[in-house]
């Protein structure tokens, strides 16, 4: 049989039965008994830091830091900042500052404390975010000695709540268009701020609604008529009554959709002066007299220079993320453990609901993502602390680490609220309930997907990156120099390689399942599959766009633009590609074979679940057989149901305590309830005293008929 | 060429551009200028009961009815308790009640007024539906004349707010297992309510945490020692200062994830002693003596025709999740016709957002899908006024209208919450802002997917019902039967059937990209597509269960349970099908040329985007080439390109006015602050004294180098 598509349903249902009957005899190889040693297991999940995640998860076991729903605005933000406080109190927050005002530069150590704050209340975690991550964070980083010897210290200790003004009404992805100027006054050595109109207010501030009495702003720093681009600037905006200062107004943003523990606000400026030495001068100086000068000279570098020191929050938001997916599965593995519904094979005995295919498919395959999620962030901290650190932190460094946040943040921000949401309904009306902390939690981390880089333009950024990097090797080519490559470069891969040569062949060779299975749980083959997907997108897109170089700057942006959609694809793809590459670096260092095994399967879930997604992609391109492309489906089906009774193994070692997850279905407080209801039914059957059903007088009435 | 999958990668670019080209060459002859009539179109979106809906959408405009967010609890629960007497003042919730009583009868009338009532506030729009579609429908129709005359006027007034006391803490999906007893005691000549364990309390019940006075009461009924099933009570719960009555206990549930306006709660029974005339009678009664009797012999069939009755929760939040998803749209697409961002293709002009490709592609195909389901809903609702009005109410009718509820409510419902989400993250930071609605919305239509029916168990019952047509064929046949169907099913569509044979031909043959595109326009092919699809499934899945009649009941169950994913995938395939034909017929009664071309390509991008999701099963399945699958996703692009100037007309045929969506984003203020701050840069470039940029100044410097 050639191994193309089946015309008619009855050579389809051939190959389905048996596709199936090859997976199961290849699985079944595999198999025996395997068991998850969740105590190792668990202690892997901590990452690099794992005393300091130990410690910070202990901490948040505090009631004092935990939300409570219901409160009103105003309550919520009061008792967050009162967390605040116990933060500092607690010596929780100061662990990236400098050792000159009492810090321990220790950049990975900080963010792994701070992001495990989440279990606590997201919005004491972004709050505390705002105040020591980007406010105190701009000062350290952006600033130098006389700035962080002046501001420092009551930023550390919050004696001055602070904004991050760097947002407008009219510019949030396009920071370097805000609008608010910052003059230089050479007469009095001031900066002069203004707000030229509406959609120039800072805007969706941390901090800025009530709270803040300081801001770092950020302006278009202009001196002897020359606008020298974006700078930050150290700004006291109200007074020790909270009033704000002459020259400055703003607006309270009001009610959100969640993290209402921070009161976000607008800011506006009205020739609001502030000292020469305000300017927080790293990368660009203006002396007295005017002169602009910069240790970096191009003004767009300096710029990505700037902002390329405010990384952390996205490193942060996507360990929260991780963290919130990993606590909403435990909670909703744990219940779906317990919750019965349905008698299905047995007349008496209810089916616990982790037990139906479709509850598995819901939660299993997002398990395996969380999974993904978190030994990818562990990575990313690595990388990020060692830039942050100085150990590694060349300018290529620099810009490794933002390509890897720009596309981890959006996939694990995204994928935290469908896990949260999946988990949410999988509860039911128990997972709408308060009590069961899945929406208060989807709520808070809805805006992770839009804030700190929206989810969409970061992927754009990481499509440009792999773009240029693409690109550069045909910098100097002509026309056809590309298409060449692309075309050897398949061949290359298709023809001589391992793991591609067997699966673009068998497209029309003769099939057999058999090899098919073995070959998709091989890691090489499915690295192929999803590197190739990545490399071949960003060739197609690059010579799609090759013709922009000769455009007007209008046509060029409109083939940009014709190209979007695909370009953002094309980075998910690689984010994917990243995740999937450290789930597979973390299988390797597991040790414990039981452990090991059932990690397989689960790393298996999310490769294969990645090339599932992507399918008809593969099949297009000829990268799987329609046979193959069948026995990805049908393999991931039956992982699964390997897979379902680790699930709570699975779910505990993240290690999240009754006192993080705090959700009442999540207690065990089902399977005593669901044990009191089968007892009782027992007792009752046991009695005979229980009343017949309607239904089985009428059988025995018919059968005696 | 043979059209099979490309092998190398040169091979899949050549045959993208062609792709490209020939969708383009096809697209140009029906292009022209094209133009939406907003006003017919809104008028044939108010649907069947236009003039009903009208006025309930003018009535919703008074501010007294609107959600206030930021109230705390107890103020939310107080003021939607208040609002509904304004409805009760306004006789807006009586139209379905008997003309006994004062009612009006007309069921698709009511259900019309009673979905717009979400635009005020969706707290509202459920609270009345518990007191009236749920607790009065239920006296309603499964009492007699008694409880109309003795009941219903103190409900249809408000003076007794009441509960619907059906889901438990242990049975939601499962309401025939509910395990609250009824005991008929002959002596007394009453009902005697038992909650024999905690997993039986009533839970979730809305207006039972606090304002409840009475609840109708599902309870297995049981008398001279035998379960006569579930059975419906009229049960008063509280006295006049809302205290519990002797023997009812309770919790408030509490806080929830939205529709706060609801005090949501617990009920229990010890000994809970009602007149034997407080059974709702209907389909089943016990006489003085204990005799049981009913019209409907089957236990099982009672159970479903009780239950049958209720349908209209599914029916209005079906409507609701339309208007809702509609508002979202109407509320991101102003915003993002307003909003600029970024300078693409001009030195001085940002870009309106919904003129980038991706913004296009997150909002158009979910206006697509809005509009089918806007439509749908309409036959829905038309179907469930035949049925109810007695018009058309065979046994067959009405099963009819359950399996399409419990279609229609699941993807309309789950389209929702992901349109809203889309909306307010295509809004960025202002998306999540209070005061412009979508994060509200999103929190309080969360619920609808798992209340009234879950929407995974829902699927599954379309499941059932499918398999059940479709094997009712064979029921008495042999085994090979089925297998032979199949075979000859499959062999005549896809040889002698108008669309599909020459789509599964082109498999093999000579493929011509230019019939492809065709093809797919075509509203036939569309059809064979998605019908074919369906059946597929069906068949093949039925052909997998067959063995179950042979087994023993647990394997049976282990054996559906193994198809369960991909029984609810073929439900799934079944309701978008159904809401396909629905914009099928709605286009053809379109009139105006323009209207009928723009909301053809709109149809297009629904019909095909179906296809698209599903691509891999059509390709794997040998239903599409490659080559015309890869058409596929480039005619969708091309079909968003032309629709983006006509999404604000699309929005607004919706017909919500500003005090509908009262969203700060969505009254035009962007489009004036945006225009203030060209205005702004346009008179200082203008005036002269523009500071220069740096860059600029570099650039200059270097040139003349």
């Amino acid at each position: 049989m050639v191994d193309v598509a089946p015309r008619t349903r009855a050579e389809h249902s051939e190959q389905t039965v048996a596709v199936d009957a090859e997976v199961d005899a290849q699985l079944a190889e595999t198999t025996g008994e395997a068991s998850v040693d969740v105590e190792s297991l668990a202690r892997q999940l901590l990452g690099t830091w794992a005393e300091v995640r130990r410690s910070a998860r202990e901490f948040t076991k505090n009631p004092e830091l935990h939300d409570i729903p219901g409160l009103t605005l105003d309550e919520q933000r009061e008792r967050t900042l009162g967390q605040l406080r116990l933060l500092v109190e607690h010596g929780a927050v100061h662990r990236a500052f400098p050792k000159s005002v009492g810090g321990l530069e220790d950049n990975g150590g900080n963010i792994t404390a701070f992001e495990e704050l989440v279990a606590a209340d997201p919005s004491l975690q972004i709050k505390s975010g705002v105040q020591w991550g980007l406010f105190g964070s701009a000062v350290m980083h952006l600033g130098t000695e006389y700035h962080h010897t002046t501001f420092l210290p009551d930023i550390m200790s919050l004696k001055v709540p602070g904004a991050f003004a760097m947002t407008e009404t009219g510019h949030g992805s396009d920071v370097a268009s805000v609008a608010t100027t910052a003059t230089y006054d050479p007469a009095t050595r001031e900066f002069v701020f203004s707000t030229p109109f509406r959609v120039a207010w800072k805007d969706y501030l941390g901090i800025a609604g009530k709270h803040g009495v300081a801001a770092t702003v950020f302006a278009q720093l202009i001196t002897g008529g020359v606008n020298h681009g974006v700078h930050c600037f150290y700004v006291p905006i109200r007074d020790e009554n909270l009033q704000f200062l002459p020259g400055i107004g703003g607006e309270d943003d009001g009610l959100k959709g969640g993290l209402n523990g921070i009161d976000n606000g607008r800011l506006h400026f009205s020739d609001v002066r502030i000292p020469r030495q305000n300017l927080l001068n790293k990368y660009g100086d203006v002396a007295e007299d005017g002169t602009y000068s910069s240790s970096i000279d191009s003004p767009g570098r300096r710029f990505f220079t700037m902002l390329g020191t405010l990384v952390q929050g996205r490193v942060s938001l996507d360990g929260a993320a991780a963290a919130v997916s990993a606590m909403a599965l435990a909670i909703a593995v744990t219940y779906g453990n317990q919750r019965r519904q349905f008698t299905a094979g047995s007349d008496t005995d209810e089916e616990v609901i982790l037990d139906y295919q479709r509850h598995q498919r819901r939660l299993i395959p997002r398990l395996a993502t969380t999974y993904a999620m978190n030994f990818a962030h562990d990575e990313f901290l690595v990388k990020f602390d060692s830039v942050f650190s100085g150990k590694a932190d060349s300018d290529g460094d620099r810009q490794d680490l933002e390509t890897l946040a720009a596309a981890l943040k959006p996939l694990s921000t995204w994928a935290a609220l469908d896990i949260l949401q999946e988990a949410r309904e999988a509860c039911g009306g128990a997972g709408y309930l308060a009590e069961n902390r899945l929406v208060g939690l989807r709520a808070d981390l809805d805006v992770f997907v839009t804030f700190e880089g929206d989810n969409n333009v970061l992927l754009q950024l990481v499509a440009k990156r792999l773009l240029t990097d693409f690109s550069s090797k045909f910098k100097n080519a002509d026309a056809g120099a590309l298409a060449r490559y692309v075309v050897e470069q398949t061949a290359n891969r298709a023809y001589h390689g391992t793991g591609l040569r067997t699966l673009t062949q068998t497209v029309r060779d003769f099939g057999s399942t058999a090899r098919s299975v073995h070959e998709l749980r091989g890691t090489n083959t499915q690295r192929e599959l999803l590197t190739d997907r990545v490399e071949t997108m960003i060739a197609e897109l690059a010579q799609k766009l090759r013709p922009a170089s000769r455009m007007s700057k209008a046509d060029a942006a409109a083939l940009f633009n014709s190209q979007q959609n695909e370009l953002i694809e094309a980075a998910r793809a690689h984010g994917e590609l990243l995740q999937w590459e450290a789930f597979t670096r973390a299988l390797e260092r597991v040790e414990d074979a039981g452990t090991k095994q059932v990690l397989s399967w689960l790393h298996d879930v999310f490769g294969l679940g990645l090339v599932e997604k992507h399918l008809a992609w593969y099949l297009i391109h000829g990268r799987l057989s329609p046979r193959r492309a069948q026995a990805v489906s049908a393999y991931i089906d039956r992982l699964i149901s390997r897979l379902r009774p680790h699930a709570q193994d699975l779910v505990d070692a993240f290690g999240y305590e009754p006192e993080h997850l705090r959700a009442t279905i999540a207690t065990g407080v089902e399977a005593e309830r669901q044990a009191e209801a089968r007892a009782y039914y027992a007792a009752l059957r046991a009695s005979g005293n229980a009343p017949v059903d309607e239904k089985t007088l009428k059988t025995k009435a018919s059968k005696s008929r």
